[in-house]
């Protein structure tokens, strides 16, 4: 029998493995709960109607169906059993390993106050995405019935809360959808007179960044109407808005919209291989792994993006998808090696430097020593997003969209769908 | 004060008023319970996975946004008080109005049976939509998942309820789906082994077409693995299958995936005008109108599109896009005529022939005297339908993606999502 290799999760990690074993002699498979790859670092788009679900997912059967030693495998893993070398699925199957990569991700951590998610959606998937562009764009319509100024006010105030590259873009694009996108479409508002917060708790937006970069950052959010509130706490948030502390001094913000995009909590499987190997995660949930990224004592298990903790020279790798994509590159190669009965020099995460997106011809991006802002860190950022959207057709259709929307400043996925779209109806009083 | 002329619906009969109503000195309201245009002609390809939502979707304040004579109101009517002139929203809200278009189309009949809607969903919103690709691509993951070869075989069966356009365009996509676009992407099953059943209660497909054409329609039917399934009624509809009958002998199909496109159900609107007005609805509840498409005694009141009843020449018009388009612009017509102090002739119904594609190459047309079928037919069907969905970029889109499918025969857009994702996990039994 053929050595059996089983991935979990089919974002960066797990398909980058996947595809990096494709002449492995090894019977592959990759389970995932969702049928598609999401590209998560677009999510943003989905949910201010710039791009549709469509144009950022692909079909994991699809990409993979060329690769005859794999299969898909729909289905949500309940527990690792690490004694049996078995995965124990949600619907009661079970899976054999004999190699097993763990690369479920992360969600959203919201500082232990799990009860905030349902006034504060994040944006971790598809579903995120469309319910956050149909609160935005309910927003604005309740505040088109209004009369009361006040109301109006609360309705068109949005809260970020989160300053990393997530927050950014998001704010930086609800600034372009107010400003740009609607502006035409109301009689009785201006959407452009909506405020956008982004609420941050160290002492700049963007903190991995270096500082210079996270100024221009900050005076590109200001170009597109956003506020940046740094050195800022989030304490308590609520269906009315948020409440926040700076410099001991606790303020409320009215906002009908509050929206997250801070903290990492890692996958909860985490705790299913704490459980079978005696390992300690760390405080965000994630694995520590050893040099070749498997668990210490199980050579057999490997964690790899933003579930594990791989630290290099004293600091950790990054919770990106280029990190992800290098540590399942690696993987396949320690597989392969092994089953060929070689060895493997331990795992090197190579920096590709960083990008962040404000808006239009607005971004920071690092390589090295060199910094850049403005168009030319855009146009770096346009092209390296383009690169790694799964499938050809996508990227040309992303192109396409991208192209329309730099020169009309539409955005044409504004489809208020969904349970939400319900809310239309509800809690609306006309004076 | 101008003239309140007050439009319900945003589809084809709302949405073509309005825009003929742009030079008139009236205020114009369009109120619809959602934010966009759907063009429902292409629904069944979203729910196939050729074309993504937003493609066939266009924001109303968007496409009405340079008409300053016109607002937009995200609202649902409740009730219609015509003695009053006013409308009442289910939020509460109250719209008085001068003028009335009611164009809140049609939705799906179930021959008395409402609790088949929820084993047997329609095709008539985004929501049905994805709702359909949902339940499509879940069957074939679950056969994939089963050993069982009788249960595969009820997996790999899908049955569509309704033999007009709709029905045979969905069929038709169900086939193509399943031996081209997912040809390759399984490993258990082959999705060409699907069984698809078109049943049609009268004794052939496409009843308001030429016989020749029916007769071409399901032979192409056939080339695509539908077997349909003529002169035969629905008796029983359940999560397992259907129960038909054909000559006086009852069938029963065993089918996981039943869909419904049969039966006209107009907008529950029509009961509120016929308590309002004394008219009497027809069976399928629309609203009988006079030779200026208003109600008669309330030239006040316009019906247009699937919820009214018009008849020329003794023959009623169907209830078709091209129809509502011509009753919408005939009406803004009547409206500026009135206001100028000027009478309109009669509303005149022109039939521009009638057109249904089955799949690649395969379609059937009817232009007067004139048929047609195959590659010509269904040229005539693309350059149509791109010319009528609104917004230019979404034409490009749209091309765009039927060529990349016409080449590739991929369809991209095959997420599975919503509510009925959780399905994944339930009810799969692993031998």
């Amino acid at each position: 029998m053929r050595h059996r290799v089983v991935i979990i999760g089919g974002g960066f990690g797990g398909l980058y493995t996947a595809q990096a074993l494709r002449d492995a002699d090894a019977d592959i498979t990759l389970i995932d709960r969702r049928n598609f790859h999401c590209f998560q670092p677009l999510l943003y788009q989905v949910a201010t109607g710039a791009l549709s679900a469509g144009e950022i997912t692909a079909p994991l059967r699809h990409v993979l169906n060329r690769q005859k030693n794999t299969r898909v495998w729909l289905g949500e893993v309940a527990e690792i059993d690490v004694p049996a070398q078995q995965l124990l699925l949600r619907d009661g199957a079970r899976i054999p390993y004999d190699s097993l990569i763990v690369a479920a991700g992360a969600t959203h951590h919201y500082f232990g106050h799990p009860e905030w998610a349902a006034v504060a959606p994040g944006l971790k998937t598809i579903e995120d995405a469309t319910e956050i562009r149909t609160r935005v764009l309910l927003a604005f319509e309740r505040a088109e019935r209004l009369n009361d100024r006040e109301e109006q006010l609360a309705e068109l105030t949005f809260v970020v809360v989160g300053g990393g590259p997530t927050g950014v873009e998001l704010a930086g694009a609800l600034g372009e959808v107010a400003r740009d996108a609607l502006r035409a479409d109301f009689r009785n508002i201006n959407p452009a007179d909506a405020n956008i917060f982004l609420i941050e708790g160290v002492d700049r937006v963007l903190p991995a960044f270096p500082p210079s970069l996270s100024e221009a950052a900050e005076k590109s959010l200001i170009g597109l109407g956003v506020r940046s509130r740094t050195a800022t706490q989030v304490i308590a948030v609520d269906a009315d808005g948020v409440t926040v502390r700076h410099q001991g001094v606790e303020t409320r913000i009215r906002a009908k919209t509050v929206l997250w995009a801070a903290g990492v909590d890692a996958s909860p499987l985490g705790e299913s291989i704490a459980r079978g190997t005696g390992i300690q995660l760390d405080s965000a949930g994630r694995v520590p792994v050893g040099p070749d990224l498997s668990v210490e004592g199980h050579p057999e298990i490997f964690v790899i993006g933003d579930m594990s903790k791989v630290v290099q020279d004293g600091r950790p790798v990054p919770g990106t998808a280029p990190a992800a994509i290098q540590e399942g590159r690696y993987v396949a190669q320690v597989i392969i090696n092994r089953l060929g009965g070689k060895t493997t020099a331990p795992f090197r995460y190579h920096d590709k430097g960083m990008l962040a997106t404000i808006g239009r011809r607005r971004a920071v991006g690092e390589y090295g020593p060199f910094h850049f802002t403005g168009t030319i860190a855009w146009l770096a950022w346009l092209f390296i997003h383009l690169i790694f959207i799964i499938g050809t057709h996508n990227r040309v259709l992303v192109l396409l969209k991208w192209a329309h929307a730099y020169f009309t400043l539409n955005r044409g996925a504004r489809m208020i769908t969904g349970t939400s779209a319900e809310l239309a109806n509800g809690g609306v009083s006309r004076d």
